[in-house]
């Protein structure tokens, strides 16, 4: 068994296919999953950018069939376990029997961050499957952190081995990860994780106060392929850390040799923060509102940051998109 | 006078010139110095990337002369200040003069970490020029605390206004960072300043450490457009100080805006965290010795990165590079 001070796993292969319009084949996923396997990476996840369940017109449709993909990593792992995300309402639990059944061995159950008690089910099948299980509470930052602790604590008691707070928007600031963490720590049995997002260049910093706070699970996507600006970059994340002296397991110089050879090659342009990235993440909101805000922006010949970012301050979740309008005319009416 | 928490100096347009072959046109230099002038940038640094009179074989040549560069930067700057860089022993002082001349207010004068006695003369000039000035030490994670202070109060003790802790090789871990912001906020009187490269994925993490243990000059580059992985990218910087509730003075959504439509189209490719200056910031060392490594390795037989790690180790520095060969037959002989 490996000692590791940090266990990570690697989303290249599903917060990923969000960068690359879900155009995973199953050569790409075999090599790359076979190459974070030889680096010692622990955990793999693979699945859909949204989730098992995820292709659809929504959501954008997968190349490949992600069960293909789940097998073909599977079928080239010798250590690493190959984990799924699931977003209940996306997801089904029929589905994680079948990705239980092609070998998959972690179950990432997610919600928005006030909706915990949908996970139960999931969360308790997958437990039931023997498969090793997380709650993954999205948009952490949209609440405060007495609010995140009794969702987390759900989880928990549904049965997670551990709880993630994950930045989907990637609009956290360092303090603000140290005060979640260090609450979470506090108040909960179970592993703490944390998923970061680099649209405000702090996925790095965040994750390191999350390890300095007690998370030991912390999600890394090699050459920051993820969705929005990406992820905590892996390969970068396992240098830091040796640097550091904490202990992830992971065969540094390997995991330097496949982003650079394997996954570089893969991404359609390299990620960098962007004009929109940073907007999402100054306003913590989602990035499906941003093609809103920017229509609505035009008709009503006001800025569309202006809009996502009074969004932001409102907390307005998916589902609620026609509350982008009505802020949108607002604002112009103000600006009269 | 625009009251600031944090004064931004833009390095786009000299540490910027490495990413692109020192290739900047007089209309490139001219449209984004006018749009950091517009979004209200205090400081803009015009120069080769190894400062003035770096345009050479060994540095690179520069497409167009600096001093045209820096006359059409001053030239569009309504109240921005235009910069230089100088290191002593490739820029001279008839350099500095004549850009004073032409319209540069402020003289940054580089050295290495512990050669901050080079520089007495060059400070000295600029303060009497009337300049603005700024002691830079390089390769700041290559001494101790206690070294860089004592460089530090020579710079400071020659007239330097404000005195930079310059991260070059991108290599600094945040708590090193706050280890020398903190000494030498406590034993000198003059400005501190930070200059971060983004190696490790620390450019943001690092900057706002500095910042918060007293730094009140840090350095950005647009779109992170800079030497190895690039600095802190300024867009996302003053987005984050905005959320810090730190005042730069700039205006957040014109510096959005140009960065998107002005900077980004300059760049011959997006800044990423590749493989070599990923080592480069885990090993510590000069970008030079990345080439002269791979060379190594190759004849000897052995990993280049061991190569750099060890020269890390030994803290090497600029002009022992026949240290290459020697460490490369050492793990050569050590690994038969």
């Amino acid at each position: 068994m490996v000692k590791r001070d940090v266990t990570v796993t690697e989303v290249a292969l599903r917060d990923g296919s969000h960068a690359i319009g879900h155009s995973y084949t199953i050569d790409q996923v075999q090599k790359v999953a076979k190459a974070l396997d030889e680096a010692n990476v622990p955990y793999i996840e693979v699945s859909h950018g949204d989730g098992l369940g995820g292709s659809s017109l929504q959501y954008g449709r997968s190349k490949t069939n992600e069960m293909e993909l789940i097998s073909a990593a599977v079928s080239v792992c010798k250590q690493a376990r190959v984990g799924v995300l699931l977003l209940p309402g996306i997801g089904t639990v029929e589905e994680l029997k079948e990705a239980e059944n092609l070998g998959a061995r972690l179950a990432r159950i997610a919600t928005h961050v006030t909706e915990a008690d949908v996970s139960k089910q999931h969360i308790q099948l997958a437990k039931e499957l023997g498969m090793e299980t997380v709650g993954f509470l999205m948009m952490a930052h949209m609440v405060p952190t007495e609010k995140l602790v009794e969702q987390a604590k759900l989880m928990e008691c549904y049965g997670a081995d551990t709880v993630y707070i994950v930045d989907s928007a990637g609009a956290l600031l360092p303090h603000e990860v140290k005060e979640r963490v260090k609450a979470l720590k506090n108040q909960l049995k179970v592993n703490i994780g944390f998923h970061a997002h680099n649209n405000l260049s702090l996925a790095m910093a965040n994750t390191l106060v999350a390890i300095e706070e007690g998370a030991t699970w912390v999600d890394g996507s090699v050459r920051c392929l993820g969705a929005g600006a990406g992820n905590t970059q892996t390969e970068v994340l396992v240098s830091v850390l040796d640097r550091m002296n904490r202990s992830t397991g992971i065969d540094l110089y390997k995991m330097m040799d496949l982003a650079e050879e394997i996954v570089a090659p893969i991404l359609e342009k390299p990620q960098e923060i962007t004009k929109g990235s940073l907007i999402l993440g100054y306003a913590g909101v989602y990035s499906s509102f941003l093609l809103h805000a920017e229509r609505a922006a035009h008709k009503f010949n006001v800025d569309s940051r202006d809009i996502l970012v009074e969004l932001g301050k409102r907390r307005v979740v998916g589902g609620q998109e026609d509350m982008i309008v009505d802020v949108a005319s607002e604002l112009a009416k103000k600006s009269i």
